[in-house]
Parts: C-alpha cells; sequence; structure tokens
C-alpha cells in the first residue's frame, strides 16, 4: 500500500510499504478515506524526536472498516468510522476511568503510558497517513459515524484528535458558560479551543497568534484576535477583561514557542497565561512539551525544563491541567454536535490534497506558509 | 493591650498596643483565648517578606466575642469562635462562589486579592497574637463553635488555618478514598494534609521530612514516614506504589525549602512531586511561594521564579493546584468532625504557652528545633 | 407609591401602597423601572396558595438605586441592579455553599428556608410590580449591571429569576454539551430552560407543549417543538433519539398541570420524564411543587402527593434533581453572556405594559391567552 | 458441577446442572472459592420476579480463573479474581462513560440495559452459587486481587457487590466529609453503606432498622443506630441533628418495605428520606424498585408505583440518585483499601457455609432470623 513515511528530518515521502492487515482478533482493518496532518506531526517532521526513518505518520484517521477479527462484536465491515488519535485497550486501570490518553497496556516503553498510532515515544504503531490502517482493540477505538458522514469527512475526521483535542484545553482550563478565556496559538488546535470556548457559551473568547489568516480564522467564528506581534498580548487581555484577566486560559503552542523575532522560548506562553489568566483561574496546557529535547537551543531545554513565574502562579491561586487529550471523553458528543449541524470544524481546512502530495503539504505546513492551516489528505476512495 | 509585635528580622516582642476595637457597624470585637504561630509566620519573622515593624502577628485565633457592631445579626456577644485567617467580604465575585481567600474588596493594594489578620502583603489588619482583635464583616468571618469548644480549644483553634489548609491541599491534589498520596513536609501543614487524607480514607498515606520528631507524629496517625536524609524520596514513593508513583501529592513546604545539606532550592519539591506522582495523578500546593523574594540567594529566585520540569509534567499528564485556603469551604465540616470526636488536630501541639512567651517561641519554631512542631499560645482567659 | 396588590383569587389591582424604605442599615432602595409577571404568580393569583390579600406581587425586578443603608459598600446610589427573586443573607450556612435560594436567616416560619419578594410562604417581603422596592443585604443581593444595560432592560430583567431558573433545570438535569434534552413546558422558564440548552451546546433541544405560540417561540431559538395535542410527546422523543430517549429532561409545568383536555393531573409530567429520558440520564424540576395544596381537585394532592412510576424510575438508574433557582450560582456568568451579546433572553415578551395595566396582563397571563407569553411591566422611568 | 437452583417460591436445592465452560474467545472460567447470598437474592427466592426455575442463582463470587479465551490479554491463568456483580460488555455508550450497570450489549432484552450474573431480567448468565463460573469479557469484568487475598477472601467478596454498592448509595446521596447521613436499612447493603460513610469521614452516621441484631452491627462500626420499633425514625434523626435534618440519605431497603407491624408499604422509606434529609440535601437510593411486580398487595404496585410526597420533596430542593451499582467505578479504590487494611468488610458474616447449605442458608436469611446477617458459601477450595 502507499504511505507518507518519514525518512528523516523534513524530508517524507510516499511510498509503497507492507499492506496493514488483521494481526490479532480484536482488531479492525480499515480503508483510509480522510486523514489529516497534524501540528504534532511537525515536531517529528523537523526531527525534534526519536521518531524512527521508515516509520508511518499520522493519526488523524477517517475511513471503512473492510475486515474485522473474530472477536470484534460492536464494529462491522462497511461501518464508517472515526479513530482516536490514542490507541487504548479498553481495561487498564487508566482506560477504566475514562483516561484513555495514558493507556498503561499498549505502550511498550516500561515507566510510559499511552499509545498512537504513527507517532514518536507512543508504541510502535504505523499511522494513517495510509491506504490502510490496522486498528488494535477495535471494538473500543472506533467510532462509528451516521451513513450521512460520508458526504461531510473533513468535519467527521477532526474528531480523530484536534477537535477533541482543542475541547480537552478548555476542560482542563475549567472553562464554565459566560466565562473569558484566552487562547495562546490558532493552530489548528488552538483554533479548536477557541469553536468549543464558543460552543460551550464562553462570553468572550480572545485568541493570540501573529499570523493574519490563522487570526482571521479565529475572527471568524466569534473570537476576539490578538495579533502579539502588534500588541503586549497580556497587556491586551487585561484591557479586554477590565483588568481582571481573563477567568480562562489555554495554551495551545508547545515547547517551540517563538516570540515575534523567531526565537524559540518554551516558557514564553506558560508564562504569558499566568499574568494573563486571574486569581483563581484555571489554565489548560495541550501544546506538546517533551521531558528530554536533545535539539533544544539551551541546557534547561535539552531536560525539558523552563523557568517558570511560579511565585506569581501561586500568588493568584491559579491551576494547571496538562496533556494529551482522552479522544473517547468526548468523541461522542462532539459525533452528535456534528450531525445535528451545530458544529462544522472543517473550517478551519485550508488544502485538501491527495496522499502523493503529503511531501509539499508537510513543507509547507511546516513553515506555516500563509494561507496553510489545516492540510487533509484522501488517500482512497 | 498586649500583643507579639513584629520588630524586624528574627526580633518579636510582646508589648502594649492601642486597644483593638469595633471600627466599622459590620464588626466584631474577639477576646482571644487561644492563638498558634505558623509556619507561614516565619517567612515574616526571618524578613522575607516586607511584613512592616510594629505590626501585631497571629492569624490562627479563637476566642469570645465580647462586642459587636450595630449590624451584626448572626454573631452575638458571648460566642465563642474561630476566625479564619482570611478576611473576606462576603459579597465580591470571588467570595460569592466561595474563593474567600482570594476577596477582591479587603485587599488595598490594587491587582491584588484576599486578606488575612497580621499578614504580608494581605492588607493593614492586625494580628490575633494579642488580647483583643477586630474581626471585619463578623457574620461572614466568625465560626460558631458549640459551647463545649472551650475545653477543646487546641482542636478548635486549628481551624482557623492548618487543618483547612491540609485538607485544602488533598482537594487541590483531587484526592478519592481509596488512593494513594505523598505529601512533601511534615511541619503542621504537612502533617494536617496527612491527616486530612487519613479521614477521608486514604488508602496509604506517605510523609517526606527529614525532621524525626515530626516524621513521628506522620507514624503516629497511620502514615508511611518517608526520611529524606536517608533515602531518595521519589525512588522510596516508586517503591512504595508498585512502581507506579502515588496517585496524590501535597507539597506543604514553599520557596523555602531545603535539601538534606541544608541548601534552599525553591524547585525541589515541585520536581520531585513530578517524578513522585503517577500520569495522570493531580498536585496540591499550599507551600508558599513568592511572586518576589528579595532575599532568594539567587536572581532566579528573586523573581519568583523556578526551573520547572514542565516537560515531564506535561507527559506524564498531571494536574497541578495552587494557593491559598480558602477556609470557609471546609471550616464547619471540619467543627463537625471534631465535635462527633472523630477529629482531633491537637496532636501536633508540642506546646502551649502564655502570650507573653512568644518570642522564645518564635525563635524555637523558626530554628525547627526538635521537638517544637506546634505552639499554642494563650493571650487571655 | 404605586404598586400590583393581590385582592383574592384573581383579583389584581393597582393602588397607592406606603412606600418602600430603607429599614435596616444593610438595604438599599431600588426605583424599579421595569418588572415582569412570572408563571410562578399565577398560583398565587389564582388563589391556590396562602398569598395575603393586600401584599404586593412581584419578584422579578431591575431598576436604579436612589438610597442605601449606612453599612452598603458595594452598591452606590445610581447603580443600575437587577435583584434576584431570592432573597438571601449571605452568611448562613446555606447561603455560604452557594444555595441562596434556601436561605436559612430571612424566613420566618419555623421549619423552613429561603425567602423571596412577594411570594406565597417565602417570608414577609413586598414585591417589585411597584415603584419602588427595598433590597435587604444589598451588598449581596444586588447584581449590578452596565451602564449600557439601561437601553436592554428587557434583556437583563431576565436575570432575576427565569433565566436562571431555566439555566438551572439544565444544571439539575446534568446537560452536557452535545447531548439531547427534552423540556416539558414551554412557558416562559421552559423557554428559557431550551435557550439555556442551546447556549451550552446541547446537541438537540427538544420542546413539549400544546399552546402553538409557545412552540413557535421554541422553534425560533433552533429547539425542536412537540405538540403534545398531536403527538404522544414520549413516543416522539424516543423517536428522535433512536429509541434510547433524551439524556437528559426538564419539569418546566409544576403541579399544576393539565392534560389536552384540560384536566389537572399533577404527576403527569414527572412520569412522561421518566419514559422520555434514557437509563441513567437525568431529570432537572423547576416546575412548582408544594407541599400542601388545599384547592386540588384529589386527596392525594391536597397532601402534595403524587402518584410516581418509582420502579421504572430507580429500573433506569435516573437521577432528579429538584428546587428554586439560586440565582447567584448563574446571573453574573448570564450578565456577561448578555452584555457580550451572546443573549439575548427578552426574545420571549410579547407584551410590555405599563404597570397600571397588571390587571389585564394578569387575566390574559393566567388563562394562556394566544400571544401572551410574558409581559413586562415599566412601573417607572 | 454443583449449583445452587431456583426451583420455584422458597424453593432452592443444591444440585448438578451442566459443566460451566469457555463460549467465547474473551470469556475466562473462574472457580469458586467464595460466593455470597445476596439481600436481592431474596426478591427472587420469595418469587416476586420473573426469575426462571432451574437457573442457577448468586451474583457475589470469588475465585481463581482455571482457563481463559484466545483473546484473553490482561487477565491469567492462576489470577485470584472477585467478579462486579454486573457483566459489562465494556465498548458502548454507557461502559465507556462508567455506567457499567446499564451496558448496552449483554442485554437482549430490547429497551432494557445492564447485566448480571443470575438476576432476574438482567440476562441469560447463570450465577455463581457454583463450583465454576463463566465469565464475559474478562479482561474488563475481573478484578484481580493481590496474592494474600486468599487469606481473606471474606472481605475481598465484598468487593462484587455489596460493598461497592454500600458506598454507591453514598455517592448517590452527595455525602461530603463532615457531613451527616441517615441510612434507612441495616441489612448487608446498609450496613455496607454505614461502613462507607464512615470510612469517607462522615461526621455522624445514623442507621434505623429493627433488627437488634443488625442495629448491634451498626453501632460497632460507629454509627448511631436508630430501632423505628421504639422511635420514630423521622423525630429522632430530626433530634440528633439539632433540628435541621440529615445533610445526605440512603435507601436500602427497596419495595419490600414493612412497617413495625409487618405491613408492607413501598413509599414509607422514601418518604421518611425527604422528611429526615435537609433542605437542598442529597439521598441515594440503591434498594431495588421494580417497574412491574405482579405479587404486589395493590394495583399501585402491581404497576410499580408509589404515592410521592413531591410536594415537600420539592420544596426541600433535595435530590435523589437511584440505581445499581457500577462495581467497577469503586472496586479497585475499595480492594486497596481492604489490602491496606483500611477496611475489613467482612464483619457483617454471620455465617460460613458449604455450597450444599445454600438452601437452610436461604431460610433463615429470608425470614430475617436472628443473626443470619450475611451468609458466605464456600463452593471449592
Amino acid at each position: 500500500m502507499k504511505a507518507a513515511v518519514y525518512e528523516g528530518p523534513c524530508n517524507v515521502k510516499v511510498k509503497e510499504v507492507p499492506d496493514a492487515k488483521i494481526e490479532r482478533a480484536t482488531d479492525a482493518l480499515v480503508r483510509i478515506t480522510t486523514t489529516n496532518i497534524c501540528g504534532s506531526d511537525l515536531h517529528m517532521y523537523e526531527g525534534r524526536t526519536d521518531f524512527e526513518r521508515g516509520r508511518v505518520l499520522g493519526h488523524e484517521s477517517l475511513g471503512q472498516v473492510i475486515e474485522i477479527g473474530k472477536t470484534v462484536d460492536r464494529i462491522k465491515v462497511g461501518d464508517i468510522v472515526c479513530l482516536p488519535f490514542n490507541i487504548s485497550c479498553g481495561h487498564c486501570a487508566n482506560c477504566d476511568t475514562g483516561l484513555t490518553a495514558y493507556c498503561l497496556t499498549l505502550n511498550p516503553k516500561p515507566g510510559m503510558a499511552g499509545a498512537a498510532y504513527g507517532f514518536a515515544g507512543m508504541g510502535p504503531y504505523n499511522g494513517g497517513q495510509a491506504e490502510y490502517l490496522r486498528v488494535p482493540y477495535a471494538d473500543f477505538n472506533c467510532l462509528r459515524l451516521p451513513r450521512e458522514a460520508e458526504e461531510q469527512q473533513n468535519d467527521y475526521v477532526m474528531l480523530s484528535d484536534i477537535f477533541p483535542t482543542g475541547w480537552h484545553a478548555t476542560e482542563l482550563a475549567g472553562l464554565l458558560p459566560g466565562e473569558s478565556i484566552v487562547i495562546y496559538g490558532a493552530g489548528p488546535v488552538g483554533l479548536m479551543a477557541a469553536y468549543s470556548a464558543m460552543i460551550k457559551g464562553a462570553a468572550k473568547v480572545m485568541v493570540v497568534d501573529s499570523h493574519p489568516d490563522r487570526l482571521r480564522l479565529a475572527e471568524s467564528i466569534g473570537a476576539i484576535p490578538i495579533d502579539f506581534a502588534k500588541d503586549d498580548p497580556v497587556d491586551k487581555v487585561l484591557e479586554l477583561t477590565k483588568g481582571k484577566g481573563a477567568d480562562r486560559g489555554c495554551e495551545c503552542v508547545g515547547y517551540q514557542c517563538h516570540d515575534s523575532q523567531g526565537n524559540e522560548h518554551p516558557n514564553l506562553t506558560m508564562n504569558n497565561l499566568v499574568r494573563s489568566v486571574k486569581f483563581t483561574g484555571g489554565i489548560g496546557v495541550v501544546g506538546v512539551f517533551l521531558p528530554e529535547d536533545p535539539g533544544a537551543p539551551d541546557d534547561l531545554g535539552k531536560q525539558g525544563e523552563v523557568v517558570f513565574d511560579m511565585g506569581l502562579f501561586w500568588a493568584k491561586g491559579q491551576r494547571i491541567g496538562t496533556g494529551q487529550c482522552n479522544v473517547k471523553a468526548y468523541n461522542r458528543r462532539l459525533r452528535n454536535l456534528i450531525e445535528a449541524g451545530r458544529a462544522k470544524p472543517s473550517f478551519i481546512v485550508s488544502h485538501q490534497l491527495p496522499l502523493s502530495q503529503a511531501p509539499e503539504a508537510y513543507l509547507h505546513f511546516d513553515r506555516r506558509d500563509d494561507g496553510w492551516t489545516k492540510v487533509v489528505l484522501k488517500p482512497t476512495g
């Protein structure tokens, strides 16, 4: 089958690889019809992780079930399914309590938790930027979609990762209806966080970025764009909140955070959030931070450490929640919103391309070229 | 009246000061019968804050109401009351939602929230290590005690701060019955956190410190003591939890954290907690961190910054909650536990002294002299 | 001053009564500019309660502060304020935990909790369908509005009761974004429950009633109308939810519930809800039920008892939450939604009349005359 | 194999039945070493359900895995396991959110949810009062126990049902530490509810029953016994709570509730709870109520209806949560409490008998003979 393969830093090729197939009686085999490139793919693309050369990328996928293992009960051949990026066993202590992003079974690395398709450090599973994908524990890991989903794949595919992840950011922040929230980062996840906040009835949603195309998208869904190349974002948030600070904040940037001069500062958004958010406010962090980052510009960064304004954070009595999204915690309800016509997350899609154009897509998306907000690939069908 | 007055670093005197009195119609005047020295008093005592010379110290107080303002309705002369260390208005946006530690009305410093008796940066209110104390908004700020409380003042006085604060640490950590929890710091607040965890039905409570007297107290209530002078606390916690880490952790030390050689490392407990607590676990921080600390040993410290293992924290999907305790969130229920004989927090009291001996008490408590766990002062009656 | 006075069953007169005035130092005096007739006023109007003749009606009011008592700190003369229908002390055990609808201080009847303006069984307080209103504990009981509120009083006045009460119904039901909900009753509160559910991101909102004008309003905000005169509502809900039942349900009718033939059945909506809502679903009940109802058509009703499908309710593992709304739990956030232009609850207003026309308004509203959805009175200004 | 078989009303026989065996690749086969008779078995025993003659009873079981299906991954032969009474698939919409008592997959009856071993209306699964038990979806439905569990089986077997069910009652009631709670019914589940409340730090636990042996057990764990044959339980609870009512209440009796004269009143405990619990309090109902009860003494009862004090319930703003316990929501944490020596639920065991004596055990337990609190059967080992 054809697949997008990581060949080294800034080098993705579409090539033939061995076909995905059923390996265990609990697997399903899915023909991928839509799959996205995610901002977290870029950490791997840039060589800032230990992702192995030759592996298939991609963890945001949707397709049709073409074969099932012998003990798959709920999922049937022909079902249209969206696959959460997390792969989970469904019966460990974490899965049992809904913490499916931290499955204790499927990550073979000792002392680690959580597995994903085509992801550094998240187990040996191949990605979905390919014609076919093997889905372990299919009854647990497939979200069935309504028949009409076929016509609206660019909406439903967002259920695999960025829509729930943006939603998770607002959950970690503790957002309540009628509150204000500031979101740092207007990449796909930041935009989905803003969109989630709007759906949940936030009174005021502020989005901080410096890319005009992304800020325009934020504005298009009712958020207030803040261009940090023009304004100090903390000052702006305080001004928009009568000096109090936002009720809640989200980090949707991660460790590869750049200032307006293009210099990397992994602590920039975290410390800005502490200053932007009110006393007793909550902060949700879904932007990726790594325990080790050998490519970091300094020693602290190499060890995954940041200089954090702990004193101010504590004095303000704030809270931080972090980590990857437990997609299954939200994906049924978000599917229902799409089905009811109350959510259309495809508004962020800028490019729909065949799988063969994955290399160009990676290049432009990684450079944050103007207008390359979100790329959807169509491997088959 | 007589009161314990801060006269400069490591210098507390008991002297005559003007009598506390009713200043507003919503005040009550309380004759103090029991009042404690708190670990956070030591930050002021050591001159590590901007606490003004000449001010009365003390924010853990219990006594009898001897006069009330004209519009005090609920509280009556003669009531035995315990005073939460936070002074709150009861009608601002934060008080309305139970965040009484972050009252927006009573701290006159612009941009600050929260007030307290005799506390640096928390408004001009005098402390309770004195014969009398003025209590603003008395209907809101007095907890009435049962008549029998007079015989059990050393239990009930703990409702003013450290019992609720220890409890708050476990709430911020998200502790559920049947879980394990590690508490860094076996000072009075750490011991109260451990005691709270036991009352709430934790399965395993581990307490890290290096003072044998404090570790013995931890053991006496059913906790597992970990002496960091003998064992690496992270290794020990992992060993006690089958390699998984504790479900929850509490920081009850604060920025003045010392290693076993006596060197100060404000980030030591925070980073140990990230390593001691399991994936998806919660961390509650009630140890004090300051936005500015001019007396800190290095530049980061002076600005209230710490080098924090953000990468590991994020990868583990953990949560942190911080800040001073909203005492009123818990004090009625904890009072009921004392009244029912189900809690006896006075087990930590090592010394009961007249107010006149406050200077010696400060000296010994600040030096963590063996056996000086908690000092209770008796200004009157 | 002029006020709408209850003179006996189905008899309201606008007449001169003694001026409202400051009685305690914690009071404010408010000149009422907008005040509504509420569905619960009709229980009193019809003589189905023990409301005293000669008392002023009205508990949904907005106006301008014209005088304050000596110890009022937060509220100033000139403030535009909306008054929660509950009057609360702000310092009892219930108010302390946000249960302001169940204030233990202000209802003089032994064994009762909760007070309100112009309401049967809720204390001696006069209502706001008058030129002036005395507001006890003004710092706690006034919600300050932005200056622009003067132009948008018909939106902001809904913060006094029905918008928060409709919201409360969805909170008691446990509604999450992306879920489905069925609301029995499309009176003002039912419509506000539906509106709240839409704001919170419900995927599907179904509203059951038989008045075409009310069902049209439900439809206008995106809800699905169900006319119980045409369809069996339980069958219809099951059909709209693929046979599962709604995730959540709200009772916005109360004990005076009529079938399509006009017969009163106090248990009708409750039992329909149990059948309409899925296994494990939640039901919120804000429609009024009374412990005693001497005017009820049968003996059970007189004692406030209903024949309830307990067996089915238990087998389905459902939950019920009940009671009057703690308005302060939501009114700041709902105000922020109005201020941000994200909520316009005035869409339900059908009639805006001077106070002098209160008698006609009561008559038409009580008869559910077509088009009389919600009446707003303008006593002054 | 030998098993306890239902042969008709009040007729249980121990006889040979076909061996339990692996039927699907996801099953495990467990040799039962300890299994209990439950109060809910008595509804079947008395013929008050549609339980089929010839079926094996028993849903509280513990044993050793002796064989596993081909796709069982987590559970190994030799594991000592306790089986939740609910049988759940682990991947339906309810299981995904922890509502394993309402599994949508395993109950074959249309429109029903939830399955259990040897239980009327809960699917065709045989019970565990037998030498062997087939466990469907074994990875999801087995709780692994520590090796030492073999010595403490009478504690660990309680994890199958009554310990979590009693715990669930307190969760449904919303109990917080430091609160008071009244429990109606001192059968095994009521005693476990009381025990759970003690573990969670309730300040005051009151237990209502009329059997002296059961009330003595309640007292032995620190609860306050209330004998309804001697005192009006509502009056007593009000007296013990200074007139306010208990913060929380639990129904642990169910529809077969008898007054002190022995007459059945299915609404007796529910209405007493409404009167015993404070304004805004919560009520948890784990006692069984049935949608249809052909053997009921009156017409309402036959249809599963009760005359409920809805008016008082609503006026008090109370909440009710109901239903069978989702055992997996609590069983790991409760296991940890047993393992840590902090819970010993076997204190309720009155009789430990071989399986062959099941008939006598049913007889005495059903008659509530003095001292027959809880029977533990030992089929093998």
